[in-house]
């Protein structure tokens, strides 16, 4: 198999085929960049046009999209089971968690995170800032519900709709809005935390930044 | 199987998975709810405590996410040719363009809808939709330059991800933003359009909203 090359910024979406990498314990090369990448690194342009992290590059396979990512390496590795099949039963609700983690937890957040902290203070909407802050909270009631059954969300095992899911809440913590997690909702993040995994990939991205001379945390002034 | 049961508000997101039924030829239960339910058909919370469309049952299967819903019954279909397989050398782009349709093309259209058109004239906010109108076109760039290789966005041949970037569409020229489209994605939109599966959803949902006496049309005040 060709190398995978990975383009991410620390603490962004690309964090999550970061983890899956760091899981599924394959080699990889980690391009940091500075955040965001669009204004701070131009030449990146010509890698992916879109200005966005992640990219992944393996040979002639190009993808920009985390969750859909993370789906990619585990069907690519299926003895590490962190992918679940279409005869499973559970196919269905692994392939719903993969895009809720994203479209519907991950977004809401970004508007949090642009309008509360990244725009310049007369472009700042605390209007916006509360409605999604709400919207994220609401929808965030799943996993709580989903946590009832079992100690992940999908298949009674961990899997890469945990890494969706988790990277969600890793961008909660962030913005402060861990202390209104459900109590499952907390002690699963915590158990999340724990894996060596999401250490690792935690350690490799700041080893990375320090060695490639990249800041470790954005600009406060930055547009997403 | 079981029965597919699909609750779909007109046009919403969960036009998506009545379109993949409707090109997949299966049997399946239309239920129409009147947008958003949230706040319309209270006892819909029961089924879906997050009150939002798509939601779509199949015996024990539950799912949310209109993306998820189109690979999951794209992958229980193969035959049909509208899933691409792990072993594919597209399946890499498949995935991709499955969530980019709904994370990254239609999630900044509903802030252009929420705060443009559904919000009260107080809780309008100018800046957000153009921000987000733009954050739209800039990222639609990728559908334009994908198309200039094939027709379709993946394997050569239309699957279950032109119908998730294809929802996207449908709403950008809901919202408008049709005459910004590129030479190419228009062309493509106009074949999707021509589909007799899409042509199939389109008059399945009129004709169910008539017979359940549900609006076809959203109240203008309503907050999605």
């Amino acid at each position: 198999m060709p190398m995978i090359h990975l383009y991410h910024c620390v603490s962004a979406r690309s964090f999550r085929p970061l983890w899956m990498l760091e899981e599924l314990q394959l080699p990889y090369s980690l391009h940091m960049l500075p955040f965001p990448p669009r204004l701070k690194a131009r030449s990146f342009l010509e890698l992916n046009p879109l200005g966005t992290v992640p990219l992944l590059v393996q040979g002639d396979v190009r993808m920009t999209e985390s969750a859909a990512i993370c789906q990619y390496l585990a069907a690519a590795h299926p003895d590490a089971g962190l992918d679940v099949r279409p005869v499973d039963p559970a196919y269905g609700a692994y392939l719903n968690w993969l895009h809720l983690g994203e479209a519907t937890l991950t977004f809401p957040q970004t508007l949090v995170l642009r309008y509360g902290r990244f725009e310049p203070r007369e472009r700042q909407q605390p209007q916006v800032v509360e409605d999604y802050r709400r919207w994220f909270l609401a929808r965030l009631r799943a996993v709580e519900s989903a946590l009832a059954r079992s100690e992940y969300l999908c298949a009674e095992r961990f899997t890469a709709a945990d890494v969706s899911v988790g990277y969600a809440l890793l961008l909660a913590e962030h913005l402060g809005l861990s202390p209104e997690f459900g109590e499952r909702t907390l002690l699963y993040w915590h158990r999340l935390q724990q894996r060596p995994g999401y250490q690792r990939a935690m350690a490799a991205q700041i080893e990375a930044a320090e060695e490639q001379d990249v800041p470790t945390t954005p600009a406060p002034d930055t547009r997403p």
